[in-house]
């Protein structure tokens, strides 16, 4: 007798009733293949579904099989084969650290024409930025051949010209956000937000190839530059890192090594990500510790954090090497390095800022989960193009108002992170010691504005990234601080707290640029709770190596601050509302629970149940088409015999029907040898997965998280005496972990 | 019936005949202590013995009990206890990053001083090194307080002053490492080398709390001093990561959450170590990510990394606070940043430099090998201070003919990476324009030397880095291959290889200085084998931001090059060759081999068999007794119950004799409820291991190393349907990791 015994599906834990228990682990319409040999089941390729999780013993098994068949191959063939396999590898890698750098190069040059588009034209090619156009002049020479639209149009009253680049800027860029929605909307979906979120989850295991199409790519990098250009409160980092993974799918699909593993495609993604980060801030090694330790990408193998450092470095100089500003530099907002001493009396304004970062980035966190939850329930969620368009329109009428939101936020950065310098011009007035009240209110309303704007921003249907919004609102009010402290420090030299500054009142003491800095890591630190990784692409990006202590003290205590108002950074906090397969690489501690507290009794299992004389095929083909979990453990008597994946069993029995049509044919899965030995019953032992961890029920529960955190397990079976008692599968730890976050689960469902 | 079988030990695979299979795990001569309660084991405190290796999962089942039992205090106390708790722990962290930067930075003036102390004196006050002695003039002016011995004491004639120089430089030297060498020899020997292959045994688990004694720490610190003093090939940046980590390990006596927790004290340590780097550098995220690549430490857990950072910065705040030298940078071997750019042509003479970095640093560490291995098994092994005082003898002799060997290293290489300048001085000749090719000469010569010197010094019993000779080793090679790219490129100007310079050939194209650190960081990958860490540590430690692509592709080459000739670096090659049980945290591959290969057969296992009669208290004292191992299986039947570990069962036998002297009283691991439920029988179920892994034989290897790596275990059990089918301990996969190496276990012995 076989009979799969079919039982409510009722979860032993109260809280897992509530939840759609294994929702991305079903498989759904999935296309059938031949099963073809059943003695070496391992090396059938069964691809995943979108929206499944890997097996990566599975994936491990598989790639060890490849590899071994290549190293049995003779002579001078099993010698090439093992050069060719090597070498193609590295020239994926190579591939992609060149592409990543000349797409994050051009991607540049296009925002910064689109972007300079909004204000004017160059009068001798329509083609040219503003840089470009007024390159090749002398110091102090007046650029003519940059004209502003009234300008060139030739309007010659002040309101008509003021009304004329008020409604240009606005209209552009509303049609440049505008496009870049229906662009996404239309072509590709997935080619909104950031990305981060879905690649920390695809590392961990998620499967969801779509989000790596040629499309993706395509609409990515396009409607990365319009929205960038369009002047909403948006940057281009994150959505680079997701345009760098894009192509290294598409380039590993090239090599058929890549293809059929999903692990090896994920140690190609995350050296991927490492570059889209070195490219995004021009950061080599920030890129490689931020795949480390955002992404944790690199599963405790050196290679992969190796590859990830090649790639990296490549991207760099490719990016170098197309120098699309002509600087060839690669540190973006060059600090002055003139104020190069710093005092102790100005860690208590840093610390300040360091607070400040930190309270108002948990609070961007949280004003940002709230409009998520909210766009999802109210009618913009039907309306995403219209969405954009509208706030776009409310971003560029207000930003127009304000000069340091009107300029491009790469531009405020750059200069908010420079000293105050007679020969280089005083920015937008920000240098005028006359209006050091004025810029400070300019400067901390530009802040508060921008903090509205990203939270709203950050989500739309449109490739949108937060780092910059970040660094912009932080450097905003670090400049603020930093006035602040500088208009002290001229009206008392004398005080006591400004000792060691040098007598003469005319020598800088206080550097406003640098409080910019700080602010930035500041707001960085609570917006992303990053540490180390924050710290290096803070330096790399400024180039401010003297000042990397005060820097790395502002983001601790940012991150402590922040910490105090919940523990996940914005891109966990969407991974818990997108209720992404993905286990936080944080500790966990029980309070002494075991196993028991979260598996799955046997009891309310399916289980395929074996007594040696077989099931037949009618039984199973039911069983799998009324139940759509990824695999069933198998029992013989009361002893657990091991666990058969659902692809596998369906492909195996469609292949059995093809043979014979009989659908009462009986099949077993006790090995040969210890069964009913009828050579008339199919024996499908072979199916079951070789590498199935058994463990005891009462084992700690602190234990069996660690497990699937650290060896990527997809399930465990528990079994006492060699009888199963229950199973824990991957989703059960996931919801164990971020059941507590806030708005866990409120855009769970497809989006799309 | 209870009779343990005594099997002979013979295990299942060939190799594993050879070795003293778990000469590590075994218990020697252990007091004993009282067994308390048998209802909560865990909590029970059983000191590691050293040389056994610690069991992580019991270790954090002790963590999270005794948190537990901090959380379930009631009112202000629980909350007092929560916070006497955390406080502990961060003041802890606090002063061990304090305590580093102070001892790091009095330890640079003591060797400055002492080096300084070889050729001369100050004057007016004997404590003051030639620094300190000839600060306050102005540029130019020549410094008289500061006199070599022959004028201070007033020779004459040339060849007495030459005489009496080189004596006093010989003797003094001789007299450094000599009273190094009795320090360590007499007091501390684990106080010599480098310390850090047995910081990374420590941190993976292995118990020698002897290596981290207050004895150590003093002794490694003053012998330290003497020992770089002395002119030795050795740098101090090795042992200064010894010594922050017994520094931070007597701090965490004084509390009592570190003492009772080997896990806690190991997260403590790594933070240490992070510090140490970071001060011997001046490095604060070089030494966060030397934990990270190097110690493989952070165990996939973000808070000990962040903890390591704040230790890092910590140290490196208060090292600047010191501030040794008056120069208020943390950047040691600051480079000219003037000629910032570097041209394309330049790649070759320094890929030319990586590779030629790769094959010395292999060479270097097969030397150093060789070596080691020659003087254990010859009469030196007997005579380590002779030794010492001999090869000091020779290297002084040798040093002071050459100027680049004379100086100190640490002297050497900061002049060897700055740019020549007439206004800093012709340093040693090093910038004469006239006398290039004879410090070609010298410099290579000074690299064979340095080579020659540090694979015999490394390794001697004195305190011994090998960072800093590798720097001056590659220093010296860089600096003259870009003399010789210099030379080449002033006689042929117009060469169409250099006509990115510009054409004035008066202005400086190619910088020497740079060349200089492209062959220390060639070399140092070489050595070393690290890739980010030691990108970081450059660069921290040269300033040369802008120059960071060069640095990592050299290190790049380099590591490729070397690991043409064998994958380890200095430090791995140190563990095997003492055969430390720590596992590289390197991928491995099997050959399709399940565990099964290395797996120990049950019928070769020492096991309890118990029948539910239990066995009595004479038969367990017996087997305790007779062997060794660190824990024994249980079996009931024929089915698994679990592990007992020896430490627990010899207490509880300890404690029930003392009860009551019956001998023949029997006893059960038989859980109650589940055995004959005799009441006159002990029941001894609690004392099995709470978390038993059990897994199947067929499971790839592949699989069981990395449950090994990635979750510390220290055994694996394996059954089938409930059934003991062997086991594989830490051990079995650190031979099997480790055997290929050349000279692996060459130094296993205890060599004190």
């Amino acid at each position: 007798m076989c009979l799969p015994w079919f039982k409510t599906h009722q979860a032993s834990v109260p809280e897992a009733d509530i939840r759609d228990a294994e929702a991305y682990e079903f498989v759904e319409h999935g296309e059938t293949r031949p099963f073809v040999s059943e003695s070496r089941p391992l090396e059938e390729v069964f691809p995943y579904e979108d929206g499944s999780t890997i097996d990566w013993l599975r994936e491990e098994a598989a790639e060890r099989e490849r590899k071994r068949a290549i190293g049995m191959q003779r002579g001078l063939r099993g010698l090439l084969a093992l050069l060719q396999d090597s070498v193609g590898m590295w020239l994926v890698i190579i591939l992609t650290g060149l592409g990543i750098g000349v797409v994050g190069a051009w991607l540049d040059v296009l925002v910064k024409w689109l972007g300079d588009l909004r204000e004017g034209r160059c009068t001798y090619g329509f083609f040219y930025n503003q840089v470009a156009c007024c390159s090749g002049l002398d110091p102090g020479e007046v650029c003519r051949e940059w004209q502003t639209w009234s300008k060139y149009l030739g309007i010659r009253s002040i309101f008509g010209q003021s009304l004329l680049q008020a409604a240009i800027y606005i209209a552009l860029s509303i049609a440049f956000a505008g496009s870049s929605a229906l662009l996404v909307k239309t072509y590709a979906p997935y080619a909104f937000h950031t990305g981060i979120p879905e690649i920390k989850a695809i590392l961990s295991g998620y499967v969801l190839d779509a989000f790596l199409g040629p499309w993706v790519l395509l609409i990515k990098a396009l409607g990365l530059a319009l929205a960038v250009a369009s002047g909403l409160s948006l940057g281009k980092e994150g959505p680079l890192v997701h345009v760098a993974c894009c192509w290294s799918y598409l380039l590993s699909r090239l090599l058929r090594q890549f293809g059929q593993n999903e692990v090896r495609k994920r140690k190609l993604l995350a050296a991927a990500a490492a570059a889209g980060v070195s490219v995004a801030f021009g950061s080599p090694l920030g890129g490689v510790l931020f795949g480390l330790e955002e992404l944790d990408a690199f599963f405790d193998d050196g290679d992969v954090m190796w590859r990830g450092f090649v790639t990296s470095v490549i991207a760099a100089v490719s990016l170098q090497y197309v120098d699309p500003f002509g600087t060839s530099k690669l540190v973006l907002f060059q600090v002055s390095e003139s104020g190069s001493t710093w005092r102790a009396f100005e860690l208590v304004p840093w610390i300040f800022l360091s607070v400040v970062g930190g309270l108002l980035g948990s609070l961007l966190i949280k004003l940002n989960t709230a409009v998520a939850v909210y766009r999802r329930h109210s009618i913009l969620h039907d309306w995403p193009i219209v969405e954009v368009i509208g706030f776009t329109a409310i971003t560029a009428a207000i930003s127009y108002l304000v000069v340091f939101l009107r300029v491009q936020s790469s531009e405020l950065v750059a200069n908010l992170f420079l000293e105050c310098d007679p020969s280089r011009g005083d920015y937008h007035g920000l240098c005028n010691p006359t209006a050091t009240w004025a810029n400070i209110f300019l400067l901390i309303l530009t802040a508060l504005a921008k903090i509205g704007f990203t939270a709203w921003t950050f989500g739309m249907m449109i490739p949108a990234g937060i780092f910059l919004p970040t660094i912009a609102i932080g450097a905003c009010l670090g400049r603020a601080v930093g006035l602040i402290t500088q208009a002290w420090y001229r009206a008392y030299p004398t005080a006591w707290i400004f000792s060691s500054c040098p007598p003469d009142p005319t020598v800088r003491c206080i550097s406003p640029g640098f409080y910019a800095v700080i602010g930035a890591s500041a707001m960085l630190g609570g917006v992303t709770r990053m540490t180390i990784s924050l710290v290096v692409i803070l330096f790399e990006l400024t180039g401010a190596l003297s000042h990397v202590l005060p820097i790395m003290i502002s983001v601790m205590v940012s991150k402590w601050v922040a910490d105090a108002f919940g523990k996940d950074g914005i891109y966990s906090t969407w991974i818990a509302m997108r209720q992404y397969p993905w286990l936080p690489a944080r500790e966990f501690r029980d309070k002494g629970q075991t196993a028991a507290h979260v598996m799955k009794a046997a009891s309310n299992l399916v289980v395929i149940h074996d007594d040696g004389q077989g099931c037949t095929i009618r039984e199973l083909d039911e069983l799998i088409k009324r139940h759509a979990y990824h695999g069933f453990p198998v029992v013989y008597g009361d002893q657990l015999l091991g666990f058969v994946l659902r692809d596998k069993l369906r492909a195996c029995i469609e292949s059995l029907l093809a043979e014979d049509s009989n659908v009462d044919r009986r099949c077993t899965f006790v090995p040969p040898g210890r069964g009913s030995g009828d050579s008339s019953i199919s024996n499908l032992s072979s199916l079951l997965e070789e590498a199935v961890l058994q463990l005891r029920k009462d084992v700690p529960l602190e234990l069996v998280v660690n497990m699937f955190q650290k060896l990527n397990l997809r399930h465990i079976l528990f079994s006492e005496g060699g009888k199963l008692t229950g199973m824990v599968t991957k989703t059960d730890i996931v919801w164990l972990l971020t059941a507590q976050a806030p708005h866990a689960g409120a855009l769970a469902e497809k989006p799309f």
